[in-house]
């Protein structure tokens, strides 16, 4: 392993850059799960997560990555051969739908372009023609990672609530979580999938599943087997800040830190700073003449944006190059998508500061490989970001 | 949170006291999962964990604690309604019972006493007495956490080959990985599940399956609902050091300090270190008078020793006790054990000094509680300790 | 380099074992010395150390170890050809003798036998004896870490007042600073000089001069040569909390922490903890049958013992015995006790079954190199241990 | 406390930004700093720093930060009323003047004019005038902190020999060593002062002397007073890895891994870095249109450069806007420069992209201040730096 000089730009949309106090707190000791220190811990953050999801309703911690909380909620509210009716925004709507048949449930999938949020209309056109009302859910991503398109799940929740059709909606939140506003209670939402490592500003390893009355009362006749993934005895042993099983302990010491830094910016301040900085690389982009793969303004991404390389130039070959010049990762394309576009990160833990460096290390790049572009990005980036108010202090650590 | 003077000493039987340069190690920021550097990262913990199982087949290594890596055993090789051959050791060996159930498997489980290990002549019993082949796995725990009882895996598969059976043997061996010698391949296992937290040093949040060809095999026609856990994307990735989703990068990282470690020091010595504070704790146990829930000498385990306190006094109340007099955390009684014993962990990262401080706490939590005991306990293992070999050096961090 | 199994047991006195709270403070990123943040660092730091020295007066924070304190308290108070009376309690008074000849200055140094501390009749003797007041300041050791001997430096007070004597009077608690009650102000001391890596429980780095009036006032007419060590630039700029010249600032980062956990304790309980320590370890000293190198029950040192081997059996031996088998360093004779004494460290951060770990190895130790003792020192040391009340929590990190 | 959103770039001109692998080796446990592991600590960094003075002679390593280091390199060599040639360059020349004179030393100070660097024909002409060798030291500073301008030592070598005078060559490297080329021994210097705060990416806390033979040969007849930073029981403890009275283990911990780092990136390769960082600052200051503090192009710092704002603006108006708006710190003005000029700290630990961020920071800054500039100075600095060659590995952490 070696080591480059500076401080590497981790701009892929997520794991995110970890502020230090976090990666200091998962440095601590791991703690007797089972004892009085614990206890105070998990209650800490399990009361501390729901404030980022909006819900009064619990808030299940696993101690997984974001793949095992989609499947939580898949598992815990359905049965074998349930319908479930899911929207193709991109690689990740996509490999959902893959899992939802993998575990025996039938999925069916609206086709999508892959530069549009979920079509409300569509879901409702569905949901009103499905009079036996098959559909037992429908799973929708709300930031699709793989194009930077962020969906209106309100809409979605009206088109359910007009078709007066009682599918659950579920929710995968993952690259939106503690980024982009998002309401659990307030937008009726099942089942809301979260992440630790985008958002949240941790590593990945752990993962959420957001539960409604409704989805709970789904998963006392859900017949798909589960037992690590089981809320029940969950939420039984949560009640006084345990776990069932062995949790992540020290990763939970850091979400208890990651919890109190965002509380203390505040959600608003949180998702503003990520509005201003998506807005400023977006200028940045299209000054350098590149589209953005989200084709509808209201559904661009506060929190990554996907270019779209000319005809003729691999996005890869710049990742590459930019590695290896400036010691940025930036995300790749996937699916269709791949070596077409590249994806730039900018949620959890940045700055102003930090942004203009990322976009410097992209424009840089462009000139290296001879990638046709307009220069000067990243001054409209600096002119679009000069205008803020200044960072907001977040808790001591 | 408070901070008690000086270390805690984290005696439970796991998660384990984590060395200071893992937790290092899992405290670098975390990097591009799709990277080249991330490849040689994945690379090396997935090739350096097999010789930790003893195994030249591959070793799966899941972003979950342990109890995700049990279900994974099953659900990568059952179908609904297969049955399973299982034997009571403990709480362990009855929640894994427990979990095989609620997958919709038939778990037959042989009664134990919570004294003794398995008994391969109950298995072999039973083997031979199915005719039809109806059992498709034998699953038992290598070392039983809640008594502190190992069980010989070899006999048992002797067991199944003198039966001729053609069953699968699932082995448990989250406490007894690294601390204990266990060997996959020699001993025939076909899917062993371990976990971080123990022999392994680091905190909860990684957990594994090694597998074996017939397993895999078996994988292929399996038919329970699976996708998180399924080992198919899983191998596949892992060719290139990769993974089918976000890995838990983090811990990884100290996993590869921890191979590191325990391949400096070399697994025998290891094994010997884990033996003599074994030992040593036993010797101070029997001196105070007290039962050792493990009633075959043969079947000690040497991760942690269980003991018995005299009718008529709390362990728990002891453990508190000692974790407010003490600063120092021991394993609870589980199940019908409640209150009646107390574990105490030596395993992972210790050395003499610490065993002798650990074994100083409980005799003063004795004293302070006024249970009757013989004073002298420590006397005796620094007798047994005082011939030992110095320790030896693990890998430069 | 390379890493032995379990912890370190680092019980030199001192360097003390540093809490990793305080070492991960200071492993934060260094801060503008210049800047607001620090400021805040500065006043808090330069406020919350005159609580361990018990002054209202300014305490001076070197970016040295604590040789460059003793040096900073001898050229800011004297000038060239003063003499100074100092008292032989060991090889450190013997050390601070040697510097103050250097430095141009005459030491009258007391004779003594490396068992006692100072004899405060000696020095009202010498005082009395003195009409023309040339002596300008008497100065001793208040705990000498080469034999574990605590001098009774309110008896120097009184021995200067009672010879109605001018001079100043310096004490060096490099060794008893947070662990041993000391007050600068009630005993009417001038400059107190102190270091961090004892009782404050920091790596070394940090020194102090506590500074009185009196002293302040000596500095304006003193004539040795100094800048680096003067504390006109320093108390000027500390007014701000901040320093005439780049800082130490990381360890302050720490000190910062040091201190809330020292307020959070209390010091009177941090006082007891080590007296308690302290009278366990002799406990078990004696028991084992070995004189203590401290002759005076009044004067026994509770951050150190050092302990007389019999004749014929090395110290050394005894130490690198019990590094390579424990895995615990003890600090050696020093000067004529070379080989002949070993001096174990109970001070800064410790709890009951840290000390109890600590005699163990030690016990180890004899047995291993046979040197005659009488088995059971640590059953004494927890005898004496077993009716304590439990460890304070420190503040909150 | 409080934790602004994203890292804060520390870009005054020292202390730098500390690698995080330098962090996490001073955040590891203190050793014994009289037992065998910190022998070879202390052989790995007194060989070590000799590299990065290039040079055969010793170094001494200090517990202090710079300014201790000044002072040492002037008692160890000169005796009270000895006269050194000295030359203002700006801020920080001064202050060792005024130290020169504290100590009792006479200090001939040639006038400079703050933007440029030594003159040595001065130096020759003062030298060769004084046929008496009154002159016992010529003491310059390689790079003036203040201003941003580096000095030709090698000429001032040459006025010395040509001059044919036997004074001293005491030289100031503490912000250009390990960052811009420097050759002790080559160069004929007699004492070259460092720290560990700027280049070497360690925090404050340790300084160095260099020292020739013919420095040595002095200090044996050298009459100022001295103890704590005396020579000789430093060179006679260091021969075996050791040190006469407490180091700072801690520091020296990262010392190690920070003579790792630059030894595997190649001392040439680190001031490469160093120059096109540099170069790409100044031609966007230039191109915004300020005044570069520095007068001569020959003379440009490759570790910070000074820039003077047009009057009537305040510079630390800006950098306050700046620290607010960007979380990011710049060098203030000292003394007559103060609030005209900021500084760009471009030194220790960084890369492209990082510059690059820094230069935004201050433009944005430029903007909101309302300060009148020609945008697009972060373009021309890409420009600058697009056709560099990729950053180089250093050594594994």
């Amino acid at each position: 392993m070696s080591y480059l000089s500076g401080r590497h730009f981790l701009q892929i949309p997520g794991p995110s850059n970890t502020p230090l106090p976090i990666l200091a707190a998962i440095a601590k000791p791991t703690i007797d799960h089972r004892g009085p220190e614990f206890a105070e811990l998990g209650l800490s953050v399990l009361g501390g997560i729901r404030t980022i999801f909006k819900t009064a309703k619990p808030v299940v911690i696993y101690p997984t990555s974001g793949t095992g909380a989609w499947e939580a909620a898949l598992v815990n509210t359905l049965s074998p051969g349930d319908k479930v009716l899911m929207f193709e925004t991109g690689w990740f709507s996509t490999l959902w739908g893959k899992m939802t048949k993998a575990l025996g449930i039938e999925a069916d999938i609206i086709k999508g372009d892959w530069r549009s949020g979920v079509d409300a209309n569509l879901i409702a056109e569905k949901l009103r023609a499905d009079k036996a009302h098959a559909y037992k859910a429908v799973a929708v991503v709300h930031n699709e990672t793989s194009t930077g398109v962020t969906s209106n799940i309100a809409a979605v929740r009206r088109a359910i609530d007009e078709a007066g059709h009682p599918a659950l909606l579920l929710v995968d939140t993952i690259s939106s979580l503690g980024s982009i506003d998002y309401r659990h209670d307030e937008w009726g939402v099942d089942v809301t999938v979260g992440g630790s490592q985008k958002g949240l500003m941790l590593p990945p390893g752990l993962s959420f599943n957001a539960i409604s009355d409704k989805a709970l009362a789904a998963s006392k006749t859900s017949k798909l087997p589960k037992c690590f993934l089981g809320w029940d005895d969950m939420l039984a042993s949560n009640v006084n800040g345990f776990f069932p099983y062995t949790p992540s302990t020290n990763l939970l010491q850091g979400l208890k830190v990651a919890l109190e830094m965002l509380h203390e910016e505040g959600l608003d301040q949180v998702f503003a700073r990520h509005d201003r900085a998506a807005m400023a690389t977006r200028r940045a982009v299209q000054h350098w003449g590149f589209d953005i793969q989200c084709r509808n303004e209201a559904e661009y991404s506060s929190s990554l944006t996907a270019v779209r390389l000319p005809e003729g130039h691999s996005a890869d070959a710049l990742r590459r190059e930019i590695l290896n010049r400036a010691n940025m990762s930036l995300g790749n394309g996937l699916g269709p998508l791949a070596d077409r576009v590249f994806r730039i990160g900018h949620l959890g833990d940045f700055n102003n500061v930090s942004v203009l460096g990322v976009l410097s290390g992209v424009e840089m790049g462009l000139k290296a490989r001879g990638i046709p572009h307009r220069a000067g990005g990243v001054d409209v980036a600096m002119e679009a970001l000069a205008g803020n108010s200044p960072p907001v202090a977040h808790a001591a650590e």
